[in-house]
């Protein structure tokens, strides 16, 4: 698979005259030269000069020079310097453990260490379930990657997958009070990584398998999921199914297009493609049309309900395509049909352009950056510990996408990613959805649903 | 081995009229009935009532039960309730992972997320040791343990040692600033558990082995330390070794006695007893004689250059006695000699009581109690990583113990387990060591020493 290039983010600080007109000459200026503005802050406002830092996507190295030399000929504007505030926030790595009761004293370290805590050892000792009620397992999730498919990156090594695996972790703390830990594999073997997975994996409320390449992780995960005790999703699977499912379901309240009724064609059977489709026939109940370069791709879609099909095929029938193939501009704009929904999730470089597609007719397009997993996995896994639920069973899943439809405002396609309120009807849904289907531990009360 | 029985600490609430005398008849009679008084803490005081709070160690239920008894017949006391403190810290765990950075904005989020973070993931693909740079591995420590011997609660599994585990990671962000991360294994296999660890190790700067029984631990601890390249101790051995040597330093100083020249006698050679003797052999170059039930122990002692012994040999020949047996009560007190030096480790209740042995003619006598790990591995976790050591060898265990034995306070067997200096000081004295011995994969700088 085609590895695409993801862009490199700068903060360039400028210093200008204080005049109308500056800002625009400057923005237009980093524009043409092809760079991307994100954020635009104010450092310092005098009545003469002032002082912003711009947030540039660019290219590579060169883009950024090429950018910058642009800039010099801009009167009354001065760099002063580029920054790389993605390092700097990166220093020292983005997570840690910390205690949750200070121990400032012989008497509290008496209390959270010999000899106190020898009691509450016994006590779960005669007692499992009080794990729940007496250590941190029941609010952890772990991370585990090999390392061999990290975001559009390939195979670049657990190691050098942390950034991701912190930046998760920090996440399902920020939006849902868990605690995340990065457990990477130095193993890239399937028995092994099973093996080891469920010897560590009482030291967790759940497991969560992250950027794992296919074919191997279909079996790991169906694996850890059958035979452990523990909670398991694979989110480029399970997660990514997930969100892409509400993102249909809404896409479909945009257009008009009645799910039930519409033929649906998935670009890509790796790991989430091969489970999106599944959702979307499970959802839907028709079966979808799935491609994908490899035939033992498509015989694992057909064996799961779908269709084998071909990427003309698709584009020429399906009124829905959803595209994971991982391939920059695989989907040539001639072959859009009017009123056509298209989803390109591949990241960082989708499939088709959304412009380009809605140019060509599409009634709703969009790529990646739309349709992000953090909207679904700290909501699944909130619900799951809450209800110590065995499982994250497909009710689940569906249940979670559900919410995540309800919670997207009008005629958008996904709700916003840092809102509480999302995650927290997320969480609801999902541990409903635990206690109907029969994998809830806890029986929680109508207190937690309101 | 026998399982000593832990105490239960429960906090007894007392309001009574706010008169001289009063807190001692009402001390006075928790004593009598056999109570441990902890801390006391005022928790409101009028001009006509007081109301305090008591710590009270007591031998069991039935025990708490008799001490409220025997307080109804005080007058003027009230017993408002009884409090189990330690299981309220518990609530909930006493660890979780939290993020360094606030992401409380879209901007934020694409930093230390995608796409930002990809840059960040190919540059430690391109130079791996940028790994200590930009992630928290470098920061962080597994505590693992398969729950096989957790303190002298015997063979409880691993998830009821958790509590055990939570709390040694509480200290190790305390005290030394790093992450430690509970891995709790559900198996005892010993090659399983090798190669669980090794296909784990690279998410950590280091592991620490907990509470793995004997002789299993001696296997797995060589094998990791050998085959791995991430710097592992098992606390009960490298770690109790350590701050025992201390101890033992400290001891000859208090009493003259001339370690070079003293013989010296270990009883138990478990985890702890065996390196025990095998540190105090180098550090005094004088082999030790070590006593055990088992034959296996014994000839593991002697090919660590020690002499087999028996009990009633050492009692008799050796000017320091060591004691690690798991047995309380083990020393008979008619067997001790004047001027004798006797650490009886065993925890909760030691092989003789200080004051017995102090009373039977000892020059000094301690327990468990007074000689805590709390007191090594800190330190020399923060050492060792700071140095980027890939071992923890002899030369940095040596080290940290002389560190440990030149902060303690003159007429002292130890120094202070939450003074920030000492952990400094062993600190400092491992990396020291470990840049000396030629593990250290970072030259600190003159500053850092100073």
């Amino acid at each position: 698979m085609k590895q695409q290039e993801y862009q490199l983010m700068r903060t360039l600080r400028f210093k200008n005259d204080n005049l109308p007109g500056v800002l625009g000459k400057l923005a237009t200026a980093i524009g043409n030269a092809g760079g991307n503005i994100g954020n635009i802050r104010t450092v310092s406002l005098g009545h003469k000069h002032v002082c912003r830092d711009f947030d540039v996507f660019v290219d590579n190295e060169d883009h950024l020079n090429r950018i910058v030399q642009s800039l010099a000929t801009i009167t009354s504007v001065n760099l002063i310097e580029v920054r790389d505030e993605v390092l700097e926030l990166h220093l020292g790595g983005k997570i840690k453990i910390v205690s949750t009761v200070p121990i400032n004293s012989i008497d509290v370290l008496r209390k959270v260490y010999t000899p106190g805590v020898a009691d509450v050892c016994r006590r779960i000792q005669r007692e499992p379930s009080l794990k729940y009620t007496y250590t941190s397992i029941s609010n952890s999730v772990a991370i585990v990657t090999d390392g061999t498919r990290v975001l559009g990156l390939g195979n670049i090594g657990a190691v050098a997958g942390m950034p991701v695996m912190e930046g998760k972790a920090a996440l399902l703390q920020q939006l849902a009070g868990i605690s995340g830990i990065p457990i990477l594999l130095s193993t890239t073997d399937t028995e092994e990584t099973i093996s080891t997975i469920k010897n560590i994996a009482c030291s967790f409320g759940g497991i969560q398998l992250e950027d794992i390449a296919s074919p191997r992780c279909f079996d790991i995960y169906a694996r850890l999921r059958d035979e452990l005790d523990t909670p398991t999703m694979h989110d480029d699977q399970q997660g990514t199914s997930v969100v892409t499912l509400a993102a249909v379901i809404n896409a479909c309240k945009i257009t008009g297009i009645d799910i039930k009724k519409a033929t649906i064609g998935q670009i890509g059977l790796g790991a989430a493609g091969l489970v999106i489709a599944e959702m979307l026939y499970k959802f839907s109940g028709k079966p979808v049309l799935g491609t994908a370069r490899s035939e033992a791709s498509k015989k694992r879609h057909e064996a799961r309900g779908g269709i084998a099909s071909t990427l003309p095929e698709i584009m020429k029938k399906a009124d829905i395509v959803v595209g994971c193939s991982g391939v920059k501009g695989l989907i040539a704009p001639e072959t859009v049909r009017r009123g056509q929904v298209i989803l390109a999730l591949t990241n960082p470089e989708p499939e088709i352009e959304p412009s380009v597609a809605l140019k060509h007719g599409a009634a709703l397009a969009a790529d990646g950056k739309s349709v992000n997993n953090l909207l679904g996995f700290p909501g699944i896994w909130r619900g799951t510990l809450d209800s110590r639920a065995s499982k994250i069973n497909e009710h689940m899943m569906l249940s979670a996408a559900l919410a995540l439809a309800q919670q997207t405002p009008n005629n958008e396609l996904m709700p916003y990613i840092l809102d509480p309120k999302v995650h927290k009807a997320v969480t609801k849904a999902v541990a409903k959805a635990a206690m109907a289907s029969g994998v809830a531990r806890l029986a929680l009360d109508e207190d937690y649903f309101e």
